[in-house]
């Protein structure tokens, strides 16, 4: 039963929605705990193991800064300390969350340069080579990509947009979205060369919403001495000098910091690989069980399929909403909605964060038997398909 | 990951013994509330409205005495408040609980009479009738029944059990253990006129274990009086004595009583008779995937099917132990074990407590893949036949 | 013992700076629930209820926008959210506080005019005023005042300042910091005619950091039309908008809304008015400790001081830092240190937030003993002046 | 605030009563995991390990029974496993807690030989050696001594009765009450040459109620061979058979053991001796702020002053039970009430548990403030005597 419930249900609630994930008992537990002074020595320590510990989770030997904050937060604060009015920023638009990201840009005074998608796949990597080519003199700042599209389950592949902006010869700085991919999909910061990567808790790092981050490379920081977006609440420079000793320039989430802690043992007890691993595999389930029901999967591309969550196409004349709804009220399970343009034509599985083979039953049996109690024309066997896969590769 | 887990394990774990079954957060988070002192007035408070409210559950008005103890302790209690030394019993051995309960008669000093059984059915009625109607001098003091064999699945009937006892004409105590059945199967103490109703907390009332129970009729009382068998701890009369004011005559289980508090509220919201309904609908779910499996239900007689449990046999040479070892193994899913002579023969499905149907699809999906993993012979589609149940009666 | 702790120290932690405060259980208990699905409807629903609830606290009618981010964040989307780059803005420096806001409205472009104090006493008002007289063109914007300066115990007079702007017929907005005071202090939003309050959630509404607020005017909702400071994450309108069905336009803190909804709860069954009382009665008591052990007050007027907090001068040429360390080593207990010019120089005793007699006689014991293991000249007799008053008033 | 508390009351409640005591965190946190498989593989480690660390806090390498019940069944469980019907033992009549202990003697139909005392000292060593003395063919077949007396406030010198039984050359059996003294007064069970040590959860060892033990000598399992009092629920023997691998014969109190996994860490983190050390310290506190109310000592024996609480007189004709309600109301603490004898005569103040310096200074300021406001004759100044103590050892 939820905090704040209209009816009384029995069962743990199924929350499969795209994040926010299930919280893990250990973290919930941690958080738990009487809230510590956040200038005390203990937390200096305290905040110096955990700033350490978490770049792991990136795969980055430089800072990662965490704010109090959620993950919308850090998608200001990739730009803000990085950009200046005015500035051009190449984006991708793989779907809505993109689409939010550079509506934010305009908001901020920045330019974006858009290259559009069907919402059908990731970012067209040719055609970011191709504008950055075009921009003889520099002009385009920043490429922002979102790794993981939540709206769509697509995943765009950073290596290959690295890969298109060294081959362009181009200086801009790669600004990251992780969000729904950080500690579930495989990510690597430094190997890929990555600006600033934007995260947040809620999804693969298994915490509530309230904590998000940006990992920063030497470059970006070198940009935020010129950058001269009005900044102070994101500024990195007074964040990192706090960092140094484990402190924070203003008061942390202290309670989300506990959480944390507690996550990131948890992702690297498991072993990052293996927490990739265990993904991949529950979206490949995933995806053999719609294509069981005879129902499209929202990615076209297998090579952007996501780990982390999968976008189902319903039939013409469906409601993706009725089906969610009626999910919600049989099944106790919430799943992710179309959102803009794919509102009420797509439902979203989320497979992500501290997630095991027999919930991943569950949600899918959950999907099947509402797709049943909707009316959605469909094959049944989709549970059976998934268990065939996971059984040959658990 | 549960408190002391040997090895990280990804995702909720499904604890699908028979009992203790998973705790519902709010539970826990009652129980987790600072203890508070048992002899002052909030206390007395709270205390009269909670041993007032637990009656719903055993659907009584009399009194329900609650030791801090285990189910067994409130076993000892209903024998100890009731008998002297040296008193026959019959006793109905319908598995390896009403074994236990046996023993613990002899070890006591009362003579037990059994009435066996094959433990794939509840007990006798027809034998305890006739065991009764020889018994001309009454030297048999009581009746004692297992409402519903945790160990075989089978649940007997109460109410046929109380008229063979009135069509006796014999004065014996009904005594009845509803550990495994309370708060999932039907149970009427008063109606059915049992004398102690024995049970404990981590069943169907969805607490940890350490809480027990004895709702204990006027004749009980009665023969409370003139029993002789020594009694300190588990007296009925000081507790009853203390219990008028909200209080118990030594220290409670406080923490233990906040949970349960909130325990009952979560079943008197839903509703006994919507959580009996759905207790019967998950077991005649759980069946059929048994039966589409072409695995054999330890219980022989639908009449006494158990709604909280589903002990399945296993085929001729296959062990149900080393199957349960790899659903532990891979799937992270506790199931229990064959007690006595169906040691290694049976596993059992704990489908009771705060349990929806997705938990239910996962756990059948669980022991489906793990029939397959362990080599046990079985047909695929019991997760199917499961779902295209659930969905036409959810 | 805390979630980090270095050593092992038996007994509660006493967390005695002027917040974060200590967590009542109830409130971390609230927030140990299971995520929510943010877009589902027991969200709208409980989203709903909160926001109308939440109002009581700051004592206003108009919309309370709560941001998943510290309170440093609410500073600034009162900023961003009401002006305009090179925007003159009044500011207070009553404090280490006063003067953090400046900078903040520096780095974001506007023009701060202060206003100094001795920080030993609240803002000034006959000097706002003045320099609102003497701008007669209407260059400054807003007036920004920090209604109980952490630094310094010294709490301003936010009705005064109402006045002082209505006299001199001044159209700026006026824009208060509450964080260590709202909940904790007397403060009418909406009587005093405040255009934007900024609050947080770890000091008198007893949460953890990671929440904060902004109450809103009509006034500074017609600013915001026309302000052109670049904002997204703190923007006002599309909050406003998601906020009139209970929702939130990017992923809410979930778990501390839940805290929130709680510790509301807890402040609204007290009642305010006997909150704020009960504040008075802890300040007067620790002063009248300070005046005993023969210290001295950081604040000079009497009119001004903080019911949140007492900050404590030590004598010349002793080291407040010393008399903290000793106090946490030895006492277990945490106090504020100086900030800015008053670091080493005093001491902070917060008594805010879920806060009762025998912890205060507690707090200042562990001064008392303090001042004495620290070799502080101080005459004994504190803690004893405070329990004489406590009981003649509690 | 607690579980249910009558009217909202803010601050945390100070649980004084000698027991149960306040719950640390850390050990809530424990218990609140979900309730794990308690015949599932990970219990067996888990119950390995903890059997065996909890023999330190006993000072045994003999084995300690855990029951899943509270500390009264300990007790019930020492004279039930070494006796016979019609048994004598010799029992010290220290206080109320030594005479319920007497009155189960009975009921269990043992024959008590009763050593009285005037409650104001612990046990009378001299008239055990010669009461053990004249038992020439040794009928008494235990000697039980309450090691803590909490009633009183006196510990009996177990080390002397020990010596007092050997002089006499007598084969009793030596069973020690360390209900309220186990994890806060030194006790070594195997040194003292203790057969029986029965202890409870919810004193020393900070949890809730409902675990208790018996720490057992070889010797008191020879007596449990022969014993004939009729026993199941606390025989040792399928205990102790089932513990060697880990596991419990019935269903333990496992959310409880969590928690006794994490006290008894807490325990050794500290160090034993620094615990007992630390409540022989606050004792010392107390007993000084009592002579300085010019208040009178329940035990007037010093050798024999409990570390665990303090028992007050009050001058005559005034109300103990008064004070305690007014304590309770105007400062939100619970004080222990006078038992049997004592009822309405003294208060009990615990200072046992988790329970650090500052707590004290509270929980003293609450009584010297509560017996000003009940009108109780005293002096005031006990908290300045109590700190001038604790300072000058702290």
């Amino acid at each position: 039963m939820a905090y704040y419930q209209s009816k009384p249900v029995a069962g743990r609630h199924f929350l499969q929605i795209p994040g926010p994930t299930n919280v893990p008992d250990r973290v919930l537990r941690a958080m738990d705990n009487p809230t510590m002074d956040h200038r005390g020595p203990d937390f200096g320590r305290f905040g110096q193991q955990l700033l350490e510990k978490v770049r792991a989770v990136f795969r980055t030997e430089g800072p990662v800064v965490i704010y109090p904050a959620s993950g919308t937060g850090a998608w200001e604060a990739a730009l803000a300390n990085t950009l200046s009015p005015g500035d051009r920023v190449l984006m991708c638009e793989t779907g809505w969350f993109a689409h939010l990201w550079q509506e934010m840009a305009d908001r901020l005074g920045l330019k974006a340069q858009l290259l559009p998608t069907d919402w059908r796949r990731g970012a067209d990597v040719a055609a970011i080579e191709a504008a950055l080519r075009e921009d003889k003199d520099h002009g385009i700042k920043a490429v922002c990509v979102v790794h993981n599209e939540t709206s769509t389950g697509c995943t765009s592949r950073i290596e290959e947009v690295r890969r298109a902006i060294d081959a362009a010869g181009h200086p801009a700085l790669l600004l990251v979205d992780t969000i729904s991919s950080l500690g579930s999909i495989d990510y690597r910061h430094d190997e890929w060369g990555v600006d600033v990567t934007v995260a947040g808790s809620q999804k693969g790092l298994m915490l509530p919403p309230g904590l998000s981050f940006n990992a920063v490379s030497q470059k970006a920081l070198r940009a935020a001495e010129s950058a001269r977006l009005p900044r102070s609440f994101w500024d990195w420079r007074p964040m990192l000098a706090a960092n140094a000793t484990g402190y924070f320039p203003y008061t942390p989430a202290t309670n989300l910091l506990y959480g944390l802690d507690a996550a990131v043992d948890m992702l690297l007890e498991e072993g990052l690989d293996e927490v990739f691993a265990r993904h991949d595999r529950f979206a490949e389930a995933t995806r053999r069980a719609v294509r069981a029901w005879g129902l499209e999967i929202q990615c076209e591309e297998p090579r952007h399929y996501s780990s982390s969550l999968t976008a189902v196409r319903l039939p013409e004349g469906h409601s993706a909403n009725a089906l969610r709804a009626t999910i919600l009220e049989r099944f106790n399970m919430s799943l992710g909605n179309g959102l803009g343009r794919l509102n009420d034509r797509v439902f979203r599985i989320g497979h992500l964060g501290d997630f095991g083979p027999l919930s991943l039953v569950g949600t899918l049996g959950g999907v099947e038997m509402g797709l049943a109690a909707a009316g959605v024309p469909h094959k049944p066997g989709g549970v059976q398909a998934a268990m065939a896969y996971l059984n040959g590769n658990a």
